[in-house]
């Protein structure tokens, strides 16, 4: 039998907004890799092995990955969102090039998923309709000086921006910098949205002024969009829709 | 019958990668509105109508879309990739903040979709996996002066970025002057990505040195991934992958 990985995205938290692609992946695969949450979301049945593992682990799975292709496994390894978005698939590369040279003749495919900045754009409107950027703040794998030089450079290039893990459990305070910074380097109350748990049941959407954002509206769960300065929210008997229109 | 809207993502041109929620939206339309090529992928049926139209006339379809709706119509509006990124959402709340107030109270949702960058780092690797930002290139919507601007920032900032429309037909001259900029900004020889109609029969991959990146290596089907200082190529012997470490 011929091995191979997959790192596949499996989105938001929908299960509609799986692709076809994806799930078929995850019917031929013999072994799942992952962290513990996602894998829950995997169904059980014969012959397929499910390997779930903590957060903070991402080199040492991907290896298990690799290894278990390398010995005939059909293995994906799976992410929330879109592996390829401060997810899986920079970790699955990592541990290839440092790992042994065989491993690089393996078939390894990425498999594109919905990413939590446009599940949550989509919900609240089209805020990433013009140009715009992503960061992810958890400082667990670079400074902070880099995230604050970012955002001011975002700022003046007045991009909107998607940022990822605002809070991390490790440096929560950094969230509140990074508003601070936000609101000294755009110096306007253009609109912020936090969303919680995009398509889940658990989903939570709230837009503020960037005047009024608290850190305290974050937590692991959210993604957070700022505005560019010409944001804009339209009010309907339906609630408020969030966009960036088109022309600058 | 209560009429709505869809904006939805058919992604970048593979039906594996159209989401079951944009499916099952595609099933319950009365009418289909979108750029012809787009329509072109929508399976005739009865009790469906399709209404192709052209490049440029994006909020007369947006008006035209919401229309139908007020009068009972359950309307998709199609985009390839995703609708909020560089795409028809945009467009459709420009229409709406701009049309009758009766509009603000139709029941629209936006559906998203895989984009083509998302898409094209996947089929190349992992060049997203890291901070980045995602410029549209075409002027028709906003002075070249900005783009400029934006792509000197980008570089300052060193984000990955992701280009769409880089050659549009009213200014194939604009893409070659992007990449003088960038080249200048940069000063180094990172890896540049040309994808072209990903996930199609058509699809072409192409990875050069921004030094030996030209501007006929696009055409108005390609999504071009310029890496951070940090992005590499790992060789193997299934061709190259691309991938920006999460470290930085």
């Amino acid at each position: 039998m011929s091995g191979w990985v997959v790192v596949a995205g499996l989105g938001p938290g929908d299960e509609a907004l799986v692709t076809p692609e994806v799930r078929a992946a995850l019917e031929q695969a013999t072994d799942i890799v992952g962290y513990i949450p996602y894998i829950a979301r995997i169904p059980e049945r014969d012959g397929l092995t499910l390997h779930a593992s903590d957060n903070r682990v991402e080199l040492d799975r991907a290896a298990h990955a690799l290894q278990m292709a390398q010995d005939g496994k059909r293995v994906v390894v799976v992410s929330s969102g879109d592996p390829g978005v401060f997810a899986m698939a920079s970790a699955l590369f990592e541990a290839l090039e440092a790992g042994p040279a065989q491993w690089r003749a393996l078939d390894i495919r990425v498999l594109p998923g919905i990413t939590a900045m446009l599940a949550a754009a989509a919900r609240a409107g089209a805020p990433l309709g013009h140009d715009f950027c992503a960061i992810n703040l958890s400082d667990n794998l670079k400074p902070w000086a880099l995230i604050e030089k970012r955002l001011r450079l975002a700022a003046e290039a007045d991009f909107a921006m998607a940022f990822y893990n605002p809070r991390s459990k490790s440096r929560p305070e950094g969230f509140a910098r990074a508003l601070d910074v936000l609101r000294e380097a755009c110096a306007d109350a253009r609109p912020v949205l936090f969303a919680r748990a995009v398509t889940t049941p658990q989903e939570e959407l709230r837009i503020v002024p960037l005047t009024e954002a608290l850190p305290e509206m974050a937590d692991m769960r959210t993604v957070v969009i700022v505005g560019s300065s010409l944001t804009r929210v339209i009010d309907t008997p339906r609630g408020p829709i969030l966009y960036t229109p088109r022309s600058a």
